[in-house]
């Protein structure tokens, strides 16, 4: 699915709802709460936090299942400021690549 | 650009380096930083924060490029753990429309 | 209590178990854990979000032991790189009060 | 200093503004960017994150400051919501000890 249209689809979804988009403070500190989900779950599959309760999914599901919470709450904040994240994602990869170019040690394919 | 190759882009992107894809936990607190940042931009819109510095940038271009940073460290995770972004949004989806069926008032279009 | 004998009584209270202080990117992913669910709980609070469940807890109650259970996550953090929280939020008193002495109206008490 | 003084310091440092405490969820946001900034920090002492620029602070002494930072911002919460932090985190040292009691061997002192 095209990053657009899952920005479409989440706004569809969004707007079913009276409430609609919350303010974005308000979503602003929704998406700190999956991105804290997302850390326990990192933190119990890298073996420092036992899990508390046994859960029907696998730890891999789970972790997918935090990762795409958190990226359903980033996409709520990016519609409504009508920003089109994959025009950003473009010009992050140029940011990376003039900034990193010197940071990192390509590997060598020679 | 389909998820799916947003997720390859940015594999081949890290590959390129020598250090790879840092450890899992390194990689949540990096993600963490770019959320500080986004929120700090989200304050700094709604009016509570003042900038410190002129930025060249316009407002909505600053949060499109926080958005974007974000996304990016969180797809570095998802890659890291074979993790297909899409087909967990697809469940997560499922998983708002029966759980919130019932929690927000929906439009009424009669 | 002072915040110094606080980072002692933690100290004490982790020393105990075999396991001690985990490594510092998992403490941080457990911060994180404990600022998204008092974010989760400001939220709840400034009316957006609406609860799952019912709890005894008075809210205010709720988010108190969500600060508290952050600051617990903060002092083991200090504890482990055997940092004095009080000397340096000296320091960020002093750091506040040059720079902000210019950015805020002051009240006016003439 | 006591927590109830630091609770207070922090408080009397605030109302000389005209703006005061700013609304919660805003102080939220600026904490978690505080959260981030320390998360940045630990990275670079871990090693998986280069520093971009030199700095002329020690990096345990810029750790402090992030810590100090961040418990600035939670203090500020806990103030506006008029939270004895204190009193709280008598109650999750009870709560962790009670729930804790099994999860960790305890050292073996015989």
């Amino acid at each position: 699915m095209h990053l657009n249209d899952i920005q479409k689809r989440v706004d569809k979804w969004i707007k079913q709802f009276e409430v609609g988009y919350w303010p974005p403070l308000s979503m602003f500190a929704a998406l700190v709460e999956e991105v804290g989900e997302l850390g326990r779950e990192i933190n119990s599959l890298e073996g420092h936090k036992p899990k508390k309760i046994a859960d029907p999914e696998t730890p891999k599901n789970i972790l997918g299942l935090e990762l795409a919470d958190t990226l359903f709450s980033l996409v709520c904040i990016a519609n409504h400021y009508d920003v089109n994240l994959e025009s950003f994602l473009d010009r992050i990869f140029e940011k990376y690549s003039s900034r990193d170019g010197n940071r990192w040690t390509r590997k060598d394919f020679s």
